[in-house]
């Protein structure tokens, strides 16, 4: 998102709306795309589940945005400050300045929405659906913050001048530390880290999580390409590079996380090692997106899926379970995007397109170290909102809903407990059809 | 769909048909979603045919669209009435005015293939293929004619100023009442209403539905918001009033369709309840998509998941038997949302541009039941013409190709039986191998 | 693709970079479009190790392409010549040019990599995964060679004229015939020649290969609609036009394969009849797209749906294993594409628009042999350089890396050998627990 909100309307509206509502109609696809990486990716006892958490996800996410979450966010009614946004609760435009309001609107719900379902792959299996609706409507808050400080003018982290194009900062890091978050209070699945590899939870539909990473790889074009929230004067210039350089990250990421596979796996080519190696990327070039050379943004490509991959690993060493690898790609990655920036931007004059004046040229190019200090400043400072807002509103869910399904639940799964829908597949009836028909 | 077609040209061609174009593409993936969320909850044995059956509507729907649909609808030759539209059959423009033609053609084209897709789901599990075939050519034209009523400058309720931006009248309400006509006279499934819970047909696969319903809800933003017809002029704001007001109303009736399966069916979170209540509200703010206020979508989202789920009961306590909900969430839904126009609706600026410079404001706003009146009467004249023009096709193809298949081909399914595909996922083969591995 | 990149600049940069970016974004969808075409028409033993070779063909050939690819293809510097372009290796531009480069560098790539994927059908269940990492690295060199002279200025099809709008030359034609080349190479799959039925290779999941279908026809729309490359000036009207005939043909080709299935195959209507009319009609459509009149589609999908259903028929009695009909739809009906268009084309005013001044009436309007000659010369051509290089590089694969699986690794199935997940849909864990809640 490009904060250009100071001048409250689109340069040439026609081209811009268009611009942006379709590219908010392929960012909202990324929710089937995350829906079906965390179905696919889990045990197929809690593949509607999971489905279902990531609908709860727009539409109790999606209230409480539209409630509060786009005031505090981006309202610049008096009172807003450094740190918050406010006015523009409820969000209601008269018919003359409707057409800005309700464009930001609805494309930065599509932002707010995707920060959730980041989280709900590091939740799943065993997180009371009750207790994860309630979730995703305080979750609204632990982004619209961290997205008023980085994008909103006025928001203390624009006006040092940070980098951050596409939400590395708001959308990922804070997803990814919330997952971290919610993962410890959790606690592991049971039987993910037993020694007994048929006790360990198996990835449900290898074939659903790939079709899944595609649909998100394609959405993640519409998200950095979006991101320059319009196209008007110079800004299809930073469009296409933004759909450059989001293809070579990810092209770069996906061979790397592929080939860590074929190397230390023993030639087996492992289908989360390249979906993380792709997702990785991706979420590292968000911050950049529309700034990167296509050289720098394979770098990033390759660093982001070493990183993700890597820390997906530790983390299972370190016996943390993360079921989607939420951790690795969004957190990590996320907050090493943020730090790219700090190092290989460089200054043209399409950054002043973007009203993007006020950032400085990175420690490659510049010898100085301003520009790295302020992106690690966002980091500290996003990590650290999101650690504490997080641990308080999971902890408060925890004392009165409750966080966690028993384990006799647990071993049952989701789909038949909270859906009562018949187990696996298909129910006890569809099995026996089929097994007459086998014999 | 915004009858400007007074003026037979674009303000703004380019802008104008980058919008139309791209939303119509958009438009066409709700065919993958009606698809998916009908295979996905019908049983196993049918999941492929319903599947072959969304083809159909798209490929014999299409052709007799393009044959007489479109010429009926939006024909304005010598001879186009109040009734319906003349000129333009086996549609082709020369080269000065095929962009307008094939714009609107190939727009058009998508609503009356989605018109039929509606019925699909209702008449699931028991119809022929060939017969269902035959529906889908004949179906066009029970969509085309109230698709002139409504939106052809000199159809009869459009000259009376009707609301309807997006089809809740022509696409949803004859839709959804072909499909009640089409599953009265088709009889329930085998074992539809048994006692005994095993017997009755099981919903195949609930991640492909709430898969489906994904794409049906980002696909409706491009209809709503498409339906603007354009981009130009103040359109865009329209379109982006459409983006919010759709959201608000999938928003509100997502949750008050969750919340009822879990007030109503101790805690459970029935899937189908959340489906038909985020599908149902999207029908429900079709009428007034570019029109509505916030709120205004919210209260009409609340209600038409009310309606929606309600109805989806009703019938299952008359024993009528919908698979797929079509009957409540496109009929009953339709009509709330052509009603909910004429209690709500005020004018602005803004509806000048999209010349509804008919419409009058709405029974809250001036206490005036014209608009109301003109609602209602466009509710009860689709219905009327749909139920005759059903019931007539229908009982033709039943006397000749016949409706329903044999009890004996019902309970192996139409996958084996039409297809001669091996029965439920996979054939006897597959499952061999399977289960030695298994061993 | 529209060949006027003598003038390197957009008429209209705001609304053509629209147009290109977002229909790139569409294009992209198509890689899950024969992702999930493919792994559903395979064995299930094989149907993540399938998906995973569409997520290679971006990764690896967009990585090729970016290197060499866009530069042989298109790059316009000294040394391009009719046969091949240069310069513009390791894409990148500065501020003031990479609007322009850019957008035509990813639309391209996606053009690039679908080229790839077809061929990954016709070696689905048999080729080694690293052998087709080469193979897709290699097949970018195929791919850039036609698509220079078809599309290049400069290039020596491009020079004389020939007609190919979207890619039934460099993208289908040699595609196909790779593929044809592929499997004759690899020869057919175990057990696929056997007269026992229960012994040959069985399509995994026709739901999925449906859906595929759907997504590629939605993409298909961008693809076709897209090759205007802009809408500025008159173009849009051409958009519109490839829009309608895109359609229709696609509506006749699915008409006659489901109707060719229903009279040939004892009123059964054969899953892979429908998708390869379908399939083969959009790529019948392909070359001429733009130009075409509403019944010369028709008839061009009559035709092509004919071709390709005829000619799946004829590989499988020659003993030539195709698994998912790649030739066929690819190969043959890209070929009819090019031919069709030397017969059926007319000029008028819009051909102008996109710079085809060069091009000549065809036979049919003209009774002039010329623009046939032309483009039996480009089929002639585009064949002869795809089998000579595609026999080298394929060749040069099998005696280094080895093409072919073992046989016991190809009755075990390629995602248990080569990515270590649980044989068909889950693994022997999750098969209990569904086999305990069954009894």
């Amino acid at each position: 998102m490009i904060p250009n909100a100071t001048k409250e309307k689109f340069e040439d509206p026609q081209n811009d709306s268009i611009w942006i509502l379709s590219s908010t109609f392929i960012i909202f696809t990324m929710q089937s795309g995350f829906g079906l990486l965390e179905s696919g990716s889990v045990t197929v006892k809690n593949e509607v589940n999971i489905m279902m958490k990531n609908a709860v996800d727009v539409m109790f996410g999606g209230l409480t945005f539209w409630m509060v979450g786009y005031g505090l966010g981006f309202g610049d009614e008096p009172g807003a400050n450094p740190f918050c946004g406010w006015g523009d609760f409820f969000v209601h435009a008269n018919s003359s300045e409707l057409g800005w309001t309700y464009s930001k609107f609805f494309f930065q719900s599509s932002f707010a929405t995707t920060a959730t379902t980041i989280v709900s792959g590091s939740m799943a299996e065993r997180t009371r659906l009750d207790a994860y609706i309630v979730f995703s409507m305080l979750n609204t808050f632990i982004f619209c913050i961290p997205a008023h400080w980085v994008w909103a003018p006025g928001g203390w982290l624009y006006e040092m001048g940070v980098i951050d194009i596409a939400g590395a900062g708001p959308v990922h890091l804070v997803g990814g530390v919330t997952g971290l978050v919610a993962t410890l209070m959790l606690k592991p699945r049971h039987g993910r880290f037993t020694t007994d590899k048929n006790e360990q939870p198996a990835m449900g539909s290898p074939t659903n999580a790939i079709l899944g990473m595609f649909m998100l790889w394609w959405g993640w074009l519409g998200f950095n390409c979006g991101s320059t929230f319009g196209i008007s004067g110079l800004k299809w210039k930073l469009a296409a590079r933004s759909a450059v350089t989001t293809t070579l990250a990810s092209v770069a990421g996906g061979i790397v996380g592929t080939m860590t596979s074929y190397i230390f796996k023993q030639r087996r080519f492992d289908v989360g090692y390249t979906i993380n190696g792709i997702l990785g990327s991706l979420v590292g070039i968000t911050a950049s997106c529309a700034l990167a050379k296509p050289w720098e943004a394979l770098v990033i490509g390759v660093c982001s899926s070493l990183i993700t991959n890597g820390v997906c690993e530790l983390l299972s060493k370190l016996k943390i379970d993360d079921p989607v690898g939420c951790v690795g790609t969004h957190a990590a990655s996320g907050m090493f995007s943020l730090l790219a920036s700090g190092f290989l931007t460089e200054k043209d004059e399409l950054t002043d397109a973007m009203q993007l004046d006020r950032i400085r040229p990175g420690l490659v190019y510049s010898g100085d170290f301003r520009q790295l200090g302020i992106q690690a400043l966002a980091v500290v400072s996003i990590c650290g909102w999101t650690v504490v807002t997080s641990v308080v509103f999971l902890k408060l869910i925890q004392v009165t809903v409750g966080l966690r399904v028993s384990l006799e639940e647990e071993i049952i799964g989701a789909d038949i407990v909270e859906h009562a829908i018949g187990g696996v597949f298909y129910n006890k009836k569809t099995r026996m059809i089929e097994s007459e028909q086998a014999s």
